[in-house]
C-alpha cells in the first residue's frame, strides 16, 4: 500500500488540508465518490476552488490518501489495543472489540474503503491483502508459541477478516439485536473462535 | 425483500427482457450503477431507447429486480447443495463451497450486491437481514437437533456470512494464494468451524 501524501507543516495550511480531508470524507460517505466533484469538496470545506490543487493533484489522489489513513489509523488504533494483551487469546478479543468500536465511531469507514471496488478494483485488492499480511505475521507468531493450532494462516487472516467486517456491518448498520452490548457480540465471536460450532 | 418484476410471458418479450436485464448486469458490473444510463443499457442490449420503460419503470428499479435476482438464486442455488445432505457439518461444508462457486462464475454478484451500499443503505441491510433470517432458522433446528452447541444462531450467521464472503472475495479477486483449489480452502474453513483457532 502506497504512502500518504504528506500533511504539510505551517498551522494554516494544515488546517486547510484537513478541511478539506473531512469536506470530501463527509460527502463521499453521503454521496459516493462518483457524486463528488472537486467544486463540491472545496465549497462544503468553504476554501477557494483553485486551493484544492495546492494540496492534491486530483480527486483521485484525495481518494487514495483517505483509503490510507483509514487504513493506517485501524492498524494503529487495533494495534494499540492489541499490545496491551499477552495471550493471543486476549489479542484476538481487543482487535475485533477495537475494530467493532472503530466501525462505530466512524461510520463512513466501510463505504469508503469498500468503495474502493467501484474506483480503482487493485486499491481494494491491495487494501485487503496488505492486511491480511499483517494478520498472517501475528497468527505465524502464535503458532510457533504453540498459542494456537498448526493451520493455514492466510485463509485464517481471511476468515477473521470477515468475522469481523461482517459483525462490524451488523452492529453498525444494526442488523438484527442486540447491537448495543458490543461485549456480548464479542463474547459470542470468541466462544465460535474458541470452542467451534458444533457439539 | 421485495418480489422481482414478473418475466413476461411471449417468447419474444422476454428474450427482450432478458437482453436489458445482460446488459444492465454487464455495464454496472464495469461501469458501477451511477457510471451507467438508461440509454447506455438499451443500446449496449440493442433495442431501441423507449422500449426500457416497457419493462422497467426506472434505472433503480431495474436495479432492485437484479439484486433480488442475485439472491433468490444464491438461495435456490445454496439450499439444492444443501438439500442433498444430512448432517449441519456436512450442509455447512456444501453451503459455503456452493457460495464461493457461485462467486466464481458470476464476478459481478459481489459488486453488484454491495453496490446497494451506495444506491440505497436500506437495500443492504434488507438484504443480509433477510439472508441472516434464512439462516438462523437452519441454525435453530441444529440446536434443536443437538447438532451445534446451544449459541447466539444471529450472531453465528452474521460470522458464517462473514467468512463465506471474505473467503468467497480472497477466491473470485486471487487475494494471496491457493486460491485454484476451492476444496483446499473450504476444508480449512470447516477445521476452523469445528475445532476452533486454540490449542
Amino acid at each position: 500500500m502506497q504512502t500518504p501524501i504528506p500533511e504539510p507543516t505551517t498551522r494554516n495550511a494544515k488546517a486547510t488540508f484537513n478541511h478539506i480531508l473531512d469536506a470530501a470524507i463527509e460527502l463521499f460517505y453521503k454521496n459516493g465518490y462518483h457524486g463528488t466533484t472537486v467544486n463540491n469538496i472545496t465549497k462544503h470545506a468553504g476554501v477557494a476552488a483553485g486551493t484544492f490543487y495546492l494540496y492534491f493533484p486530483s480527486k483521485l489522489a484525495l481518494y487514495k490518501h483517505v483509503l490510507i489513513t483509514f487504513s493506517h489509523n485501524i492498524r494503529r488504533e487495533i494495534a494499540a489495543k492489541v499490545s496491551l494483551k499477552s495471550t493471543r487469546y486476549e489479542k484476538e478479543r481487543e482487535g475485533i472489540k477495537a475494530f467493532i468500536l472503530l466501525a462505530k465511531k466512524h461510520p463512513q469507514m466501510y463505504n469508503i474503503i469498500w468503495e474502493s471496488l467501484y474506483i480503482d478494483r487493485e486499491l481494494f485488492k491491495d487494501y485487503y491483502e496488505s492486511f491480511a499480511l499483517r494478520y498472517i505475521r501475528g497468527l505465524n507468531e502464535s503458532v510457533k508459541n504453540e498459542e494456537i493450532r498448526d493451520i493455514d494462516t492466510e485463509v485464517i487472516s481471511y476468515i477473521l477478516m470477515g468475522i469481523t467486517n461482517f459483525i462490524g456491518l451488523k452492529v453498525v448498520l444494526d442488523l438484527g439485536t442486540n447491537n448495543n452490548d458490543v461485549d456480548y457480540i464479542v463474547d459470542q465471536v470468541m466462544d465460535l473462535i474458541q470452542h467451534g460450532l458444533f457439539k
